[in-house]
């Protein structure tokens, strides 16, 4: 202990605060570079967009369900359609069938709603119930409002700082995938079975820990080609994907290139091969390895 | 089957078919006379507001994290002033103190959000970040806006379908009271047990399956004497109201007289004796009861 110097010690007060200082502004310059880049916005920005998509489709369904009271026959498929719509019709009495047409653009349509307005078995609404109904229409056009510029802002975002991996997939899932992996760097040292099965974190466990069968894709199944598979193709071009991505990756944060015309051209051809081998494989086969994996499985699973 | 007559088989066709639109119009007429009371606008509306609560809160959260990337040292415990500052303040350039001032009208908090915002360590945020920001701030404040008229109009609603109800919770706990029920003629009809674990389900049938404790409040638990009271208080304090508020819809549904203010009274008084009740007992006997309460459940959870 003797042979240690307290540098502390010998310093007088004014140059300790001083040092305190410049040690505190070290630390503030270092969490400033750290947060410098984009990808931390980006990160709210698809997560608030996922958060806020939920609430936007719950809010839809309560004011289907309660415009339903007043107009049960009308049906629209549309949020925003149902929300315009519930603006300026609520009322039997007073159907102002202009302000339908400039909504809905086809006087055969106009015609339908209106004679199904005006025979309607719903249940005229007062003052209070037509002014909060409104506000929730209106709310309900906000959120499809906010939605849209958030996707904006996603679209840019993810083009300036994925543009490979953007152009692969697309801004939400590229948004997505780094949003999960908590940043860019992590998710391009990322291997590509990994970045394969970001999202379906609860489903691996699953597997892990009781046996239950391993997830072929978390995010990745919102690519339009992984989704409208074959259920056995799936995870396939799930596979095929990850690697691609992985590669896009690196170049988006390390060499900065754009390579991804090249990847999306492989891929193509990858697709084009499983598809191929997919139909030449005979069905029994298929069978037969279907049952291997559920005997594996049931192995597996026994304590 | 001889002995039947088919009055169908002797009508002409379009009497046949007079017939039919008859009864069509009559079902459609017991239809709206079904939905023809305001508690079904009441329903949507609790469940609309309850929805939209639990969205909005989300989203302030995720406004907090996202605004703290920028200003990670300012702190503000209410959503909308927090939406609000997120407008007006989202340069570290160009600070307008007069805009601060305007939202928080304390020039001492104004020189420390000044303060704060002029050294802050966040980053700087581009013109695409703060179009996206300023966009969802301003969904949270619509957000906000949906939600008053919506109250403002549960308020109305309850009061004219429940004023006993309304006047002896309020209105939000007897609309969701409402809500649970179905109806008001079924909610006027349950007996008071019931009434008090309304909104409690899952933990009731929880207890009837595995014998984990009974719960003992339901939406009741919202009602500020029973959130606030002690923990040991609180199921008497529930059965208490849920008595008098199974009086209340009684009188609402059935006599329609305004009978709250005595109800209300007469729960001054119960609550009264239930505190002093509490407090004479000696901590002893209530120890005592707990292990009882224990073993019995221990006892019961058994197969």
């Amino acid at each position: 202990m003797d042979n240690t110097t307290y540098y502390g010690a010998h310093l007088a007060e004014t140059d300790f605060k001083k040092l305190r200082e410049k040690m505190i502004g070290a630390a503030k310059e270092g969490i400033k570079q750290a947060y410098a880049s984009e990808e931390y916005a980006l990160m709210q920005a698809i997560n608030a967009y996922l958060e806020l998509d939920r609430s936007y489709n719950l809010a839809y369904e309560r004011l289907s369900e309660w415009y339903g009271l007043y107009f049960p026959e009308i049906k629209l498929h549309s949020a925003k359609m149902l929300a315009n719509l519930a603006l300026v019709l609520n009322s039997k009495a007073s159907i102002d069938k202009n302000a339908i047409l400039s909504l809905v653009h086809e006087s055969a349509q106009v015609e339908s709603l209106y004679a199904k307005a005006s025979s309607s078995m719903g249940r005229e609404m007062n003052d209070d119930e037509k002014e909060a109904i409104i506000k929730y229409a209106q709310l309900l056009l906000s959120m499809d409002k906010a939605l849209s510029s958030l996707n904006a802002y996603i679209k840019v975002a993810s083009t300036r700082l994925m543009p490979n991996t953007t152009f692969l997939t697309d801004e939400k899932i590229a948004a997505e995938l780094l949003s999960k992996a908590g940043s860019l760097e992590r998710l391009a040292i990322m291997p590509s079975s990994t970045v394969q099965l970001l999202g379906a974190e609860k489903a691996l466990f699953k597997h892990i820990k009781f046996g239950s069968k391993p997830p072929k894709y978390g995010v990745l199944f919102k690519l339009s080609e992984v989704g409208t598979a074959k259920r056995e193709m799936r995870g396939r071009i799930a596979r095929a994907y990850a690697s691609k991505i992985c590669i896009a990756l690196k170049a988006d944060v390390y060499t900065k290139n754009f390579i991804a015309e090249g990847l999306k051209s492989d891929l193509a051809r990858s697709m084009e091969r499983l598809k191929r081998a997919s139909a030449n494989r005979p069905t029994k086969e298929k069978d037969d390895r279907k049952r291997q994996n559920a005997d594996k499985r049931r192995t597996f699973s026994k304590p």
